[in-house]
């Protein structure tokens, strides 16, 4: 009933490069946001719903290594998992991989508060035990 | 007291390039943006300020014309006018010229409703008498 | 054998919202170029392809009227057909409809000139015949 | 002679927020470039002028920390540092700075191999002794 992983499939726009050919750096950024969006909905609690109850989750740290540059309408996977939930934090792994031949092209995390709408921490398991439930099965789910 | 013309500075990011090595076409509508920004500043009522009276201008029509691509670091100039402003309805023109040799790289034109901030038209005479008024003055001032 | 129309599916991504809680507006045009890339690919014909054969399409025109607002995980699709051809010219239109509703959000054209890598005019019926005869065809289709 | 620092300002876009009112986290990437950009150009060797001469920077890591959200019409400082200098690599340090109270708002990094159009890592020493002397002298007078 937990879920270890999700994946999510990207297709590279064109306004996704730059110059050099390749795509910007910033954008696998916005890809791991998409990998969250799709591991909150693989829980059964879709992102937008959080939102609609006050629950917020901003990011407080980004990390990525590039290891080989993602082209114009490459497909691609975004692999996410849950690395670290604490009562106020969370913390999600990224791997994107092109999926012609595998290759892990770039590799991150990041760190997220939880936060109502005036941007004040809340404890999740107070705030909304049913996504906290679902977090730590989750996260159990991936220690087996 | 009015405000024909309004000039925005900017300068061509590398993210905003693709990979044709130019400038990719949605960014001039962003820049747009900053043009309109910029005018209201100049009419001493900055846009934010909109915001906080519960006043919104979504945009209902954008077009431009690229006549010769930006390229990353050209420093460009966007020079805005209101060219039609009605009770619901403003609209704007802009230019953007390549400061460079002064070449118009692209023309266009945004509208924009005035609504509330929950989507409902306002009458902007009634819902905010000074900008109105400036924008009147600014209007007349561009016909002389 | 010909294509009339071609839909591409857009998961709205958190990153192309702004404080307005809307989608802002240049994602449009983001979302128009996904619609051309799924049509290229219908017929046969990858846009990567073309820029491997010193084939490029740069917009020379934009224009969208914005009906009704996306939303943060929205499902959309971008219908998207070729309604001119010309030998150096090809305008696509686009409607970007929610699949929830089978409301229509967004309407536009973009026109793209055929150049080659130095940005000078190509003929298409010369440079790419296949390309230009799939076109052709297309048009027909979508005629009848 | 050398350079220590180089400060980069910046007003937040309308695009650049997202719908939790604040800016989306990765445009901090977007800033921490025109903080390169503009380092470059203060130690009078615009980046722009390393590509015409076959040398490329693509960014192989980059981090930040958020500690406070910029929000639209603020006008920001990017303060860029070289951190780290090696032959093949090169590390700038970031800080986005709010300037009406001087608040840090980000702390960052990014690393980028040296490389040529192919791809293919060069060493600086060699490829652009001038480039590579007046990064020597900048990292030194940072040292002081």
């Amino acid at each position: 009933m937990g879920m270890k992983l999700k994946e999510a499939k990207i297709r590279v726009r064109y306004q996704e490069t730059d110059k050099m050919g390749v795509v910007y750096y910033s954008n696998y950024f916005i890809w791991f946001e998409v990998g969250r969006t799709e591991y909150f909905r693989g829980l059964g609690m879709p992102y937008i719903e959080f939102e609609k109850n006050d629950l917020y989750l901003p990011a407080v740290e980004a990390f990525c290594q590039f290891r080989a540059p993602a082209r114009y309408d490459d497909l691609l996977t975004v692999v996410t998992r849950v690395s670290s939930f604490q009562e106020v934090r969370i913390t999600f792994e990224y791997e994107v991989i092109r999926d012609q031949d595998g290759e892990v092209l770039a590799q991150g995390h990041t760190e997220h508060a939880f936060v109502n709408g005036q941007g004040r921490p809340v404890v999740l398991k107070k705030q909304n035990p049913f996504l906290w439930r679902r977090l730590m099965e989750a996260m159990e789910e991936s220690e087996d």
